[in-house]
Formats: structure tokens, sequence, C-alpha cells
């Protein structure tokens, strides 16, 4: 490794230069170092091929902080393929079944976890102990339970523990998300979240209880319970839910289809979500205060978030949303950057914690508590 | 009267004529006949002169099959501003004690009841007794007995009874439900209702239980009610609800500030509604089918209806809702036209047995049935 990008590690310096821009704060360190970037790159390997671990590895190759160096995947020529793509060693190159290896391996920093949904914790669990920071795609987990596990392992090994929220980091989000914080909505009193498609092939894991651990709350749903969260900037104390199921073939015992679900917070604000797998045309945020709203369509999707407040459209320049997430999570595991929304294992836990409240109240038809 | 009008509705006549355009269906009667309306011209009193009572008067103005012929108010100065203002004539004047004797008045041929709320039921019944028919603005009543009620005394005096549904005749409206009995939509599969605003003086009628029969519901909360059912084209067979009251000196005991109120449909579409008196930046109708979608925002307010479906945006000239509601209900008086979405008693009635289990729902915290 270069040995003064070490130097600067060591010393805190290059956080330091970079809120400095063009002032050197040390006379003996050239001034071009200040143009590129000078911090650690994340070295990550991702674990899991598949369609959305290409989409990670894509978004990457523009990636100026971190950098995709290694694969764990069971499937051999899935490896032979991203090595040949992606110019990754073979010494980076792990299966299911010897990745606990990686400890060994100084050229590895993190893992993506970007598995079927029942598996990130044990994995998770797994990239712990090997040492390397861990990076999970959501949901985090299949409950809180897990989630907590996940959360203590990763404390134990002293690695961080980040979940894949794309939109965090996604600029139009954070202007409403500002703009919010800097009371131009007033008082916010209603977030409507609409996340849901209607979903293809039957036979893929997302559609497997076992692998999924649900329906489409896990995968979809997920989105306008973060997304209420992170839009009314407060925690919900309550939570019900409302299931529909037209088609117990396609979606099986515990693969929910459709959920409409409500939320209350502290202030007084409500939130009407609706997760579904076999809705088409969603993908709406909504945040009404008494002063101004923000209204986001498309909220989630991998394209551009397109959206409006009250005063007129958000024109925040966009780019590839994993592109940037991969580059600000670089900062946060080296450089304890603290990102406007969380994406650490607490934020991920959060999340979860109203997944089990929404299941609760779906299977109980009562309205769930939660703690504030 | 004009014998011949007479005549021609006798035979329903100009009801075939208005549908046969330009060709004459009679050898003697003149081609000039086809160019104005012909029909029966419903002469019209309203009762109670309000700020909606002045917005249909004004709109009224522009009716050919309709006109405001009489006034029915408390307050001696108000009629006499409306006698100068629609040049209306002192035998077609009453107030709330001698309104009754409407019925000596072969010049008026339906009432308009457009009180508060809690006033519809007797109001109704008495319009209904004194032989005329009504019109009742919306909601019909305070719940489904008093609708029943009132349904039953219409039938009984042989009298027509018709609510105010105006968006039942709103061009851009009409051609989403057309759309979706062509199938342009394919399965409908959701419903988004999203109806309320943030509500001014806090002395008005609409804050007051014993006036309002409730809170937001009532009065703005039935759009989504109403509007999940022609949009779905069903008739929900549950309801879940979830109320939420941040100001209980603005919003008593009985009257509800916000309701959030999930439907569901015998085909497993689902429809999630807000009804807020505390919410601003809403009015917003959105359908969902497997084939094609449609977004309509504002949905419910008194300027154009804007919208928009899978194939652009709608584009069907609009005018006054209440000058086409008007007209149209004197045909539906007179000739006995079906609209394409009902307003009559029944259909006011279905509202009111919703908002019922609305209210239920809110109270237990139960998912309550209704037959569908």
């Amino acid at each position: 490794m270069n040995t003064r990008r070490d130097f600067l590690q060591k010393i805190g310096a290059s956080a330091l230069m970079l809120k400095l821009g063009s002032i050197s704060a040390f006379a003996n360190v050239p001034d071009q170092i200040e143009q590129a970037y000078e911090g650690r790159v994340l070295r990550v390997a991702i674990m899991g091929l598949g369609g959305y671990g290409t989409r990670v590895a894509e978004a990457m190759k523009a990636c100026t902080k971190a950098k995709l160096v290694g694969v764990i995947s069971g499937t051999p020529s899935k490896i032979k393929e991203w090595q040949t793509k992606y110019n990754i060693p073979e010494k980076n190159c792990y299966n299911y079944d010897n990745f606990d290896q990686v400890k060994n391996n100084p050229d590895i920093d993190a893992i993506y976890v970007i598995t079927p949904n029942a598996l990130h914790h044990s994995q998770v669990i797994r990239v712990a102990k090997a040492g390397k920071h861990a990076i999970c795609e959501k949901p985090m987990a299949l409950n809180a339970k897990e989630g907590q596990e996940m959360l203590d392992a990763c404390k134990k090994a002293n690695v961080k523990l980040l979940v894949g929220y794309r939109l965090h980091f996604e600029p139009r989000t954070l202007e409403v998300i500002r703009m919010r914080n800097a009371g131009d909505f007033g008082k916010v009193m209603f977030f409507q979240g609409q996340c849901g498609f209607k979903i293809g092939d039957p036979s893929q894991w997302r559609l497997n209880k076992a692998l999924a651990g649900g329906g489409s709350m896990m995968d979809i749903g997920i989105y306008a319970i973060n997304g209420a969260r992170y839009m009314v900037g407060e925690e919900p104390v309550w939570v019900t839910a409302q299931e529909t199921k037209t088609d117990p073939v396609k979606f099986k015992e515990g693969v929910d289809e459709t959920i409409q679900f409500q939320l209350g917070f502290p202030s007084g604000a409500v939130a009407s979500c609706l997760s579904s797998y076999n809705i088409n045309y969603l993908d709406r945020f909504f945040m009404s205060g008494d002063k101004g709203y923000a209204e986001m369509q498309p909220s989630t999707g991998y394209g551009p978030i397109k959206g409006r407040t009250h005063n007129g459209e958000l024109t925040q320049p966009t780019t590839t949303h994993q592109t940037i997430q991969m580059d600000e999570m670089a900062t946060i595991i080296f450089e304890d950057k603290k990102p406007v929304v969380p994406v650490n294992g607490e934020e991920g836990l959060k999340d979860l914690k109203i997944i089990d409240a929404i299941y609760l109240a779906v299977k109980t038809g009562e309205k769930v508590k939660l703690r504030a």
C-alpha cells in the first residue's frame, strides 16, 4: 500500500484536508493531493452475484472511494465471469463454504452481502467473525431478533455494519430532508408511501418464504417504512396493517401479496403506506406539512428520483444511487462520517422492529404499539 | 305551461330527440326545436343560502334545463338579497317554519337542500311530504338509518331523491369510468383517495357535532368513499379505520380531525383513503389496474379536475360542475335518465352505510364487514 496514504490515514488528515479544500494543511504535502480522493479506498467483496449484485458492481465502476476487489458465490462459472469482467484476482474469490478465510485476506476491507434475505443473518455474523466490515442489503434480516444478533456480532468483532439504504444518499431525497429540517414544510402532518409492483417469475427466491422471510413487505414495503421515518423525521409509536391476498397460488402461506399499513408518530403525524407484489404503477412518496409539501414519484426506483415541492421541481443533480452509496460508505467506515440519515445496523433494526409489528398487526387485526 | 312541451314529455319524445340529434323523428315537428332544450325545465328552490348554496345558484345561471326560482332561508335579509340577485318572486320565498306550504306552489318542482348535515333528514322528509322532488347535498344524512327513512319518505310521496354528487357528471371523471368499463385498466387492484384540507374558522357549523354529525369524514372523507366506489366500480365488503386527533380543542368530541380508512372489494381490490380537516395539499385519486392507471389531482375540488392515465392527460372539456349537475338532474327527474354513476338516494345510502362502518371501525379498532 501507499505509505503516504497510510500516514495520512493514521493522523486523520485526509478527512481534514477534504474539509479544507484547496488550502493545504501541511506545507510538505504537494497541492495536487487535494485534487483526487486521497482517503483510504474501501475494498469490497460482493457476496451473491445475482441481479442486484451485478447492479452494484456496475455502479461501483464509477466509484472513487470504493472498489470491487472480490466475490463470494456458490456458482464457479459466475465467479469466472466476474473475474474477467471486473478484473478480480483468484485470491479474492470465495464460495459459501470457505469465505470465513477472508479473515486472512488483507486486501478486502468489507463484504457487501447481497443474498436472499434469510441468509443475511448468518452471513453477516460470519463476515463479522472474519473481522471484515459488513454491508448488508435490505432487509437486514428477517426480524428484529436476528437484526439485534447481527448488531451484537459486529460490535463484538469491532467491525461496522451498514445497510444498503441507497436512498439515504440520494440528492433529491436529501434536499427534501434538508427542507424539512429547515422548517420549510412547517409541521409535518402526513406521509404517504406507495411501494409495489407486479412481480414476475413465480419461482424466484423472493416468493419463497424460506429464503425471503415474507413477501412484498420484506422487499418493497420496507421502502415505505424507511421512507416514512426519514421523511417525517420521527419514529412511529403505533402500527395498524391489513393484508389482502388475491392469488394464493403465486403468493403462498407466509408470502404477503399486498399489505396496507398505517403508522402514527409522536407529533400526531400519520403515515399511510402500501406494499404490494401485485399492484403496478406505484412508487410515490408524498409528505404534507402545514406550510408545504413534497411529492416524489418515482420515489424509490433505481432511475432518477423525480419530485417537486411547493417551491417547484427538485433539480438536484442525480447520479447512480449505488455509486454515491458505496463512495459514502467508504467515508462512513474509514472516517466515521455521519450521514444525514443513518445507514448503520441500528437503522436497519428500526425497520425490522416495524416489520415485526406490521406482521403482528396483520395477524391480530389490532393496533400494535411501538416504543418511540 | 307550453302545451307542445307537455305533449313531448308525455310521449318521451324530448329524450328521444336529443339522442337523434339533428334528425327529426317527427315530420310535423319543426327542425329548430332540436337546437334548444325543449324538455321540461326543472324549477328549483334552494334551501340554505350559505356559501355552497351561493355557488350552486351562480352555477345555475348557465343551466339550460334547470332554473333557480325559489329560496328557503331563516334569514330575511338573505332572502331579499337573493330575490334581487336572482329575480325570485316573493311567492317563491319561504322560511323554515312555513316551507311545508311549498306543496301549494305549482311553480316549484324541486328543492335543493344545502343546509348543515344534521338538518337534511327532517328537511328532506318535509320536502317529500310537500310533494316536491328533493335534491340533498352530501352527506345525505348523518347515518344509514336516517338515510333509509329519507328514502322511504320520498318513495311514499312518489318524489325523487337525488344527492348532490357533482363529480358523477364531471367529464374527466366519467372518461376514467368509461375506460375502466372498457377494460382499459385491466383488472383494477387499487384505489387511493386523499381528501382533506386544513379547516379554518373553528366556530363554523362543520366543526359542531350537533350540526355536522361528525367531522372531516362527513364533509370531505365522503369524497374518498364515493370515489373509491365509482372508480373501482364495486361495493366494498370490509372497512378498517384509524382516527388521529392532534387538536382536541378545535376538533371536539365526536368531530373527527383525521381518519385513515381502508376498504376491501369482492374482486380483491383494496382502497387506501384519507380524510382530514388538518392536512393540506390533499386532493388526489389514484387507481391502478394490471394494464393501466388513472391519477386525478385535483380529483374533487370545485375547479377543473385534472388528471392523466397511462394513455396521457385527460383533456375532456370541463365546465362548472354544478351547472352540469343541475342540468343532468332535470333529465333524471323528468325523463328518468339513468346517469352512468347514480345520484339517487340509494347511492347516498351506500355511502352512509360505509361512514357508519368507518366510525364503528374507529371505535372498536376492528375490521367491519359490509354486505356486498
